[in-house]
């Protein structure tokens, strides 16, 4: 009935310990093995009792693993590859979380030639890092992308997608290529915006820190969720998909400037048009399921 | 006891109908008046009992106020004056909740020569409008920036001050230029870029709408909360506040180029530094009680 029974998480961070423990609620009786480069997060691992084992080398978690998902930053895939390379058993997939899939797909190609690799990417998420912030329900009902390889044979990817599916995604197949571009507009642009704009504002002489935090809740306090995000993760996400992120940036600026222009001259007319046509795609967002249809996400207010 | 014991709000919407709610709940034998232009509005507040009295000219409410709320869009706010001037009684505060201050108060001084006027702005709020919107915990634990003018006697100042902070509010004083050059970063800036990369989103030809929507969660989706703000209400801050917010525009740029130029150059370093520094604002922001403290601004996730 499972898809695997057999599975290696290799970074337990906010992502890795999410899965760790929705394989947990949803496939019992699979045994699950984990590893992190960090022996701090080796010995929480093993305190909150996240895997059935946590062991102290990457290759001693692989070894008679169906399934091997990596959960470490898109610039240290090849070097996990590498190091796991001679301790795959014959017959394992091998998978990942990375929000790049492209450079990712190429690194372990790489590092790992002759092996199913069948890349994927759980949209979804938090601010916060690390094996303790993870949870087993940060995937209902969110989407996870699986980018099949041309070699991969179709029951390997079958079974990364029912993997998914039990942990409650839905699941949706597309090329590397098309993620990358999908996922620089939702996801990568808005990132860098936000810790743009939130280092735009700690730099002003006019303007206090203090006026700034204070004054949040008139909209920048939504930005600074997404820029208290993991610096090594985004980092490293911005220059695997350095051609989608600045093709997605010159097209922002270039409608930013667009708008400068209305303010500058008046343009009263384009400013409310636009910022009608913005409100029916919250709407959908909410109707699809995809964020809370409280106002003001739900937050508490009392 | 009360700042006040006779109210009039003008504008029904999102926050003239969150102070209806808050007057009634903190102050509840102040008598409070309303009116709205919009005679379905009007008809709904008279519906859910918003107000003692919802009058149907502007003139009428305000005949015997001891203070005058205007809660309409900065671009009205001479209007309003005008179509209240021939009938606001001896002694009263005119006061207002735009989110521009310098001309509003400008507006206002021309409108009513004569009259003590005491701008405010609480910062506070959600992405939706209308008198069906507001609540009576809106303003609980938010700051109210008061404005006052050169000529406002200081007990009228005291006096709106102490309305505020009766309805939940943390009440600081400053100039009107101050204002809103703090709100240019704090709130203005935010929502115009907001605004921005929804737009652009939904113009792409490799990315579909529905791709946009389904991988929202990936960031995207945070954005779209305040881009779903009253188009109206926008409009007239940006060309209000134009000044300022221009100039925060051009600084925002100047980063973003930095950022763009820091992935087009591989710049790993200058982007981890960055994404580092971004972090401890959010801290402080969640410490001083300026947003909720869960994971995902407490998105329910099941």
């Amino acid at each position: 009935m499972l898809p695997f029974q057999r599975v290696t998480v290799i970074g337990l961070g906010l992502i890795g310990s999410s899965i760790c423990r929705a394989v947990r609620q949803s496939m019992p009786t699979a045994r699950i093995t984990g590893h992190d480069a960090n022996p701090e997060v080796r010995e929480i691992a093993r305190r909150i009792d996240l895997c059935d084992d946590v062991t102290d080398t990457a290759g001693a978690s692989v070894m008679d693993a169906e399934l091997v998902v990596l959960c470490v930053p898109v610039g240290r895939m090849g070097e996990v590859g590498d190091a796991i390379r001679d301790d795959l058993p014959t017959g394992v997939i091998i998978s990942d979380v990375g929000s790049s899939k492209g450079s990712v797909a190429a690194a372990l190609e790489t590092a790992l030639p002759g092996h199913v690799i069948v890349p994927a990417h759980p949209v979804a998420g938090t601010e916060n890092s690390g094996p303790e912030a993870g949870f087993a329900t940060l995937f209902h009902n969110r989407w996870c992308i699986v980018t099949p390889l041309p070699d991969n044979p179709e029951v390997a990817v079958e079974r990364v997608c029912a993997f998914w599916t039990q942990l409650g995604a839905n699941v949706e197949k597309m090329t590397p290529q098309h993620h990358d571009l999908v996922l620089a507009v939702t996801s990568h642009l808005p990132h860098l915006i936000a810790y743009t704009i939130v280092g735009t504002a700690s730099d002003l002489e006019q303007v206090t820190q203090s006026e700034v935090i204070k004054y949040s809740a008139g909209g920048f306090r939504d930005f600074t969720r997404i820029a208290a995000s993991d610096p090594t993760m985004w980092r490293d996400v911005f220059l695997a998909n350095k051609e989608a992120v600045l093709e997605m940036l010159q097209r922002f600026s270039e409608d930013l400037s667009a708008m400068q222009r209305a303010i500058r001259w008046d343009d009263g007319d384009a400013l409310f048009e636009h910022f009608t046509r913005t409100r029916a795609i919250r709407r959908s967002i909410i109707e699809q399921g995809q964020d809370d249809s409280r106002p003001d996400f739900g937050r508490s207010h009392s």
